[in-house]
């Protein structure tokens, strides 16, 4: 089951879209895709209502999509969590979890403009594989647990200004929260049409070329085992979103791979978690 | 002004205490201290009913005080914002301010338990001028321009776990967010009785014993740059929370001064913010 979220920013109406490809709108059943929603299991009550044959159908074409959950309390970030990676930053493939965060208001819909910062010559992208948290998670007593708290998975832009990350005075958040700065959907898709989310390919181009293509098999640490990690030292909460980290091929560490400006355009996919198309602008 | 919230966990109740140190009661006038609040001047429809004197007065003995603001959007931090502090902690005085974050849910009530984490054995205090915002602030055209968009300011703790924060792979946010770690209030402070936030002493004990003891004329940068500051790089919103730094006097570069365990008790304050009171637990 594919969640979505249709419509204009700040007015967008949930939907599901069925296996067989159709969208149906949830907008008439009091449903929002936040905390409330996945910790009552809300869900299979959409999936109930999609099995009534009761939804009313609709068209996507023209629309514009938001991210597909509701703004999450938190965003958090694992760090240099492909070898790969790490290697290319000229940085040590780490014996823990780094963790970081981006401000909430910095989630946007998968395929809206993202702002080049003021003062940024650094812009940069990281495709990722998004994890929603659908339960609360403190102290997990293990990675096997985390299998019952995700709510599902989604396709994440982590956008970087890397001058901001690391050359302004340290601690990474300064330049991973700019407005725009995480893309996210085209879908939110449920757990059981990813059985493996340590099975999927990553790509992302700019302008056309291809600059990342990689394995969610090459994490340093996989999915369960970073929530089990995150809940020993803050509480995760439903709807929180888990960005766990990119592959090789980002622009920091390459001389001849230019950073982003106003006017391209970024393209990224996690394997059938859908696709993003985003044009860049100028704050 | 000083406004409260009053009642059990999840289920507080809005309060005013006027000037007369008399507090009333707001639960019957569809108030909540959230984004909406302060975005729509809400402090001035408070002082309006106050001014009425249609308010029922409230009596608080017993009563537990939550923190006085819904849970915020983000808590943003600066780090090594005291000279002194920096230096105690080894650390070089920072050039630009250094920026991270907590973890929302960490915020509690000003006397609530502060549970050290499982796995903690360098759980440390940070007294703190908090600081509330009352309106969005993106990209502003100076310090000057963050005066108007503060909804206040409170007594905040930031406290820390040392080992999680610096040992365990970088980036401060990991011993930061902890469960219960960010203690706020009692009174959210409205700015007309907080003429200079550069003009006030916070101190801060353990166990009765004085530990920190400074006043925010000695921050690098002071309340209005950081909010300035912090606009350039994350678009923050009405109701964010900002952790202004601490001064000396941790544990943390003092092998002498022992870090906190269960069954102390922290006391701290900043001048015409209040008293926090924190009776140490075990997670």
């Amino acid at each position: 089951m594919k969640l979505i979220r249709v419509g204009p920013v700040g007015a967008e109406r949930p939907a599901v879209i069925a296996a067989n490809g159709q969208a149906y709108d949830l907008g008439a059943h009091d449903v929002r895709f936040d905390a409330e929603f996945w910790s009552s299991d809300g869900t299979s009550r959409v999936r109930r209502l999609l099995e009534s044959g009761s939804l009313a159908s609709v068209a996507l074409d023209g629309e514009r999509l938001g991210a597909p959950i509701e703004k999450p309390e938190k965003i958090i970030c694992v760090g240099l969590n492909y070898r790969d990676h790490a290697r290319e930053t000229g940085a040590t493939v780490p014996a823990e979890p780094i963790l970081f965060m981006k401000a909430p208001n910095s989630m946007v819909g998968p395929h809206d403009e993202v702002l080049v910062p003021r003062g940024s010559v650094k812009t940069d992208w990281e495709v990722e594989l998004g994890v929603v948290m659908g339960q609360r998670a403190r102290y997990l007593s293990s990675p096997d647990a985390a299998i019952e708290v995700i709510a599902g998975y989604a396709t994440s832009h982590d956008v970087s200004e890397r001058e901001f990350q690391i050359e302004r005075g340290g601690q990474w958040d300064k330049g991973k929260g700019c407005e725009t700065f995480n893309p996210l959907g085209p879908w939110l898709v449920t757990p059981d049409e990813v059985p493996d989310p340590q099975a999927l390919t990553l790509n992302l181009s700019v302008n056309g070329v291809v600059r990342q293509n990689g394995t969610t098999a090459d994490m340093v640490f996989g999915v369960y085992y970073l929530v089990w990690y995150i809940s020993q030292f803050m509480v995760l909460e439903p709807g929180d979103l888990i960005n766990t980290g990119t592959p090789a091929g980002v622009s920091m560490g390459h001389d001849d791979v230019a950073y982003l400006k106003a006017g391209d355009v970024v393209e990224l996919e996690v394997e059938g978690l859908g696709r993003q198309r985003s044009l860049l602008g100028q704050a």
